[in-house]
């Protein structure tokens, strides 16, 4: 047995932040969780709705979203500005003692500007190091931290940085202190054999059905990057992961896809 | 005497954030003071902005600005995220421990909607308690606190508050537990009695000379209040005022206003 103490971490992303409602629902049941919890959210569409009202046009190159320096101030006032601050407020008045972070409060997400040989995504950053020791430092003080999808590169730049991998690169890291349980909260139940049967979710995946699986074609292309990346997680430390939809981190029972090593 | 440890707070406006090579200049130098600190910035001209170019009208009320919905939105999305992050950033590039924070983050700074008998402000936000005992953690934990202009209700309502009163209410909640000097660093040398004249300063002030000068008509009008608030400060814990040009921060020789009981 670990004698490590549990530390749920919370992926959310658009499909929660953009509704109103379901944002205040989720945010409601976030605060009844127990425990150490950490909460991570993407972006949602108010980043693209501002861009476009300022008359920003959103660079691609070979089908892929660059972050030129327009596009990353837009990002970083939404994500961190604008989205971070109104989840505190809201969890705050939820009676949850959180803080908004980006990579760059407390040097806790340092990152490098991704560097590709052929397309210059701009100014994105792929995660480099978490300051674990001021992590375990907040939350032994009672902080829920709550991390939007910035980081920096210790050089004064901010970068644009997934935040499905800023998920999984802290649970990575907690790992070493906590024993880490990390939740991806979409829209569906949980990863589904076919995208339009929401009743054909897979509730339990190792790597060998995940292998398997792929072979037969049965798992959705765009969840074969996420799935890669939860188990790169899982061999590094991290517990347990979890995809569904946020009902199942209040209702035990729910649904929703819980994949293992 | 005291043994209380210092700690230095520094609020910085518009003339300073404005410009990016005085703001790069004045972070190098925040960077090399000795000790515990604590960073209160405004907004500067980048909301205004914003606001234009997305087509909000100042709303107006006997001449008072009012923070109505999408104003808020805008100040939050500035001051919060793009001000307060670009500000961390080149503080961690300055190698200092930067951590920026609205009121709602640890609900460090909860403040009340401002509720004036004739002019609706909107969603401004008087400050009504720190949480100090978080602040001394963070603080006795090498974090250096920086602070947008934007607190919360705890209701979950994000409020536009005036930074000078930020800094004073820190300084005075900080006083428990530390022994504070308080800086305004502005575009003057300090506080002026001819202010065409940079060579007026006043480099010491008592409250029994303040009485004079305001009473000779000495003292411009729009410093009044700006005193007022310091005297309260002093009387409720505050060691040390200072108001001056940011030079005065790094040479002891500078030329300055203090100001004392």
């Amino acid at each position: 047995m670990s004698n490590k103490k549990p530390l749920s971490i919370i992926k959310i992303g658009g499909n929660i932040i953009d509704d109103a409602t379901e944002l205040a629902n989720f945010l409601a049941d976030f605060s009844k969780i127990d425990g150490n919890k950490i909460l991570v959210h993407g972006g949602g569409k108010s980043a693209t709705k501002m861009a476009k009202s300022i008359g920003l046009v959103p660079q691609m190159i070979e089908g892929r979203r660059i972050t030129d320096q327009p596009m990353l101030d837009v990002v970083v006032m939404i994500y961190a500005g604008e989205i971070n601050k109104n989840i505190v407020a809201q969890l705050q008045a939820n009676n949850t003692n959180a803080m908004g972070f980006s990579g760059a409060d407390g040097n806790l997400i340092q990152s490098t500007k991704r560097n590709h040989p052929t397309i210059d995504y701009g100014f994105v950053g792929d995660v480099k190091k978490i300051n674990t020791p001021l992590l375990q430092t907040l939350i032994s003080n009672g902080i829920v931290p709550v991390f939007c999808a910035i980081t920096h590169d210790k050089n004064g730049q901010l970068l644009n940085t997934n935040a499905d991998t800023i998920a999984s690169e802290l649970a990575i890291a907690a790992s070493e202190v906590f024993e880490v349980t990390l939740n991806y909260c979409f829209e569906k139940a949980g990863v589904l054999t076919d995208v339009e049967d929401e009743n054909s979710v897979i509730q339990q995946i190792n790597s060998e059905l995940y292998a398997q699986l792929k072979k037969e074609g049965a798992i959705h292309s765009g969840m074969i990057p996420k799935l890669d990346n939860c188990f790169n997680s899982l061999s590094k430390g991290v517990q347990k992961i979890r995809i569904g939809h946020h009902k199942m981190l209040k209702d035990n029972n729910a649904i929703c896809t819980s994949i293992e090593l």
